[in-house]
């Protein structure tokens, strides 16, 4: 069986200014690819509701899991949980539960939990609370559809907070060899092993260090022992490489 | 007269596995802001040819320019400009002046620039070379696409090679004032800030550090002395905000 297949979603406008730096995508991948998830598609938009709009329902289509971040806070340019209500076409309101939680958090929630904190429990009908260790304002599973904070402290505790629902594949394993030289050098002979292992996957990522070219081949597979065949193979071939400009 | 719009496609396995954080987007995005050119979503899809062509017409159709990075070596799984070349619908083979520069690399041509390499020269039929000063293999563009390589340093040195061709509009502008409290002490009052401020933008950034939940607001405009004058109102603001648990 194939594994499931996944989306993510980054939304805010800080990420498309180039202001902040996406670490989420990063974070959840790791975790979908430990839980035999395949990422397959990541989108970032803005602070606007027809974008997450759009981008929500092309992928909660498309893929078996979405993972949303961002814009689930209390200020006026936080409008994912809005946003995701009028992509299913759900009605949206404070809920008894979700205020319950925020309300934890406060000593004098009365005074404390003001209007704008409670937008926070503003939830989807229909859906589930995501729980959140750290600052207590939940996120929320409405559909397939995981809807998560920006803060990568608070994203991090919800994705923990929701693995073990969700249903993974076999995992993922990989094996990285590391070649001093350009990948012109090696790229025919790689496509020859390539050709032979069509149960494996290869990838190779170039980089350059203090001027010099390399590459980091990638094998990726499901049975550990085929992989350390192929790393063998690999090894064999790394060696018969001198560096060269 | 609106500023222009773009988005950015990056292709690859290695970031939708986690293996690899993606900074190019944050590079991109940091230059289009500077130069006017509104980046609206950045999208992340594997080495397919299906998802990249699909994720290509999608975004061309919709935004002045379109900015992919990654997928142009000489490997196996670097398959972006056949792609795009589906994408247009257009014939793609080895041009010569792509030949001549990458012969530039190699003291002896006619033995090191193989068949492997000889696919960097594989350029779709009208397209424009872009100049790659680091590693020589050229990017390209085809019609309002932009397909750049992978590696950071690479990705870089083309965007610079590319943005005196790019038509930008008014820089968009920022200041950020720190509220050292967490946002639902603050969210009511700048609520009534963005009101009455139309024509700037205002975003709030949590964040959680040493355990103290905090935010950046940033207000964003092409009139400085606006801007000014929104970062004046927004310490007074942040002045009268105890830190508060």
């Amino acid at each position: 069986m194939p594994n499931p297949t996944a989306a993510m979603l980054v939304i805010g406008d800080e990420i498309l200014s180039g202001r902040t730096q996406d670490t989420n995508t990063g974070f959840l991948a790791g975790k979908l690819t430990e839980n035999g998830i395949d990422l397959r598609e990541v989108r970032v938009v803005g602070d606007g509701q027809d974008e997450i709009m759009d981008a929500v329902n092309a992928l909660r289509a498309r893929y078996t899991y979405v993972f949303t971040s961002g814009g689930i806070g209390p200020t006026h340019d936080d409008i994912t949980a809005d946003s995701i209500a009028a992509a299913f076409g759900v009605p949206i309101d404070v809920r008894e539960d979700a205020r319950a939680i925020l309300a934890t958090n406060y000593a004098n929630p009365e005074v404390e939990l003001n209007e704008a904190r409670l937008r926070m429990a503003r939830i989807p009908d229909g859906a589930e609370l995501i729980d959140n260790p750290v600052s207590k304002a939940p996120g929320f599973r409405l559909g397939n559809v995981h809807v998560m904070a920006g803060v990568p402290m608070v994203f991090h505790a919800m994705v923990e907070s929701i693995l073990p629902t969700l249903t993974g594949g076999q995992p993922l394993l990989s094996e990285t060899v590391r070649f001093n030289v350009p990948e012109g050098e090696f790229a025919g002979k790689l496509s020859e092993i390539v050709a032979r292992n069509p149960d494996l996957s290869y990838g190779s990522y170039p980089y350059v260090r203090d001027g010099v070219f390399g590459s980091n081949i990638v094998v990726r597979g499901t049975d550990r022992a085929r992989l350390q065949e192929a790393r063998a193979e690999l090894e064999v071939m790394a060696a018969g490489q001198g560096p060269s400009g």
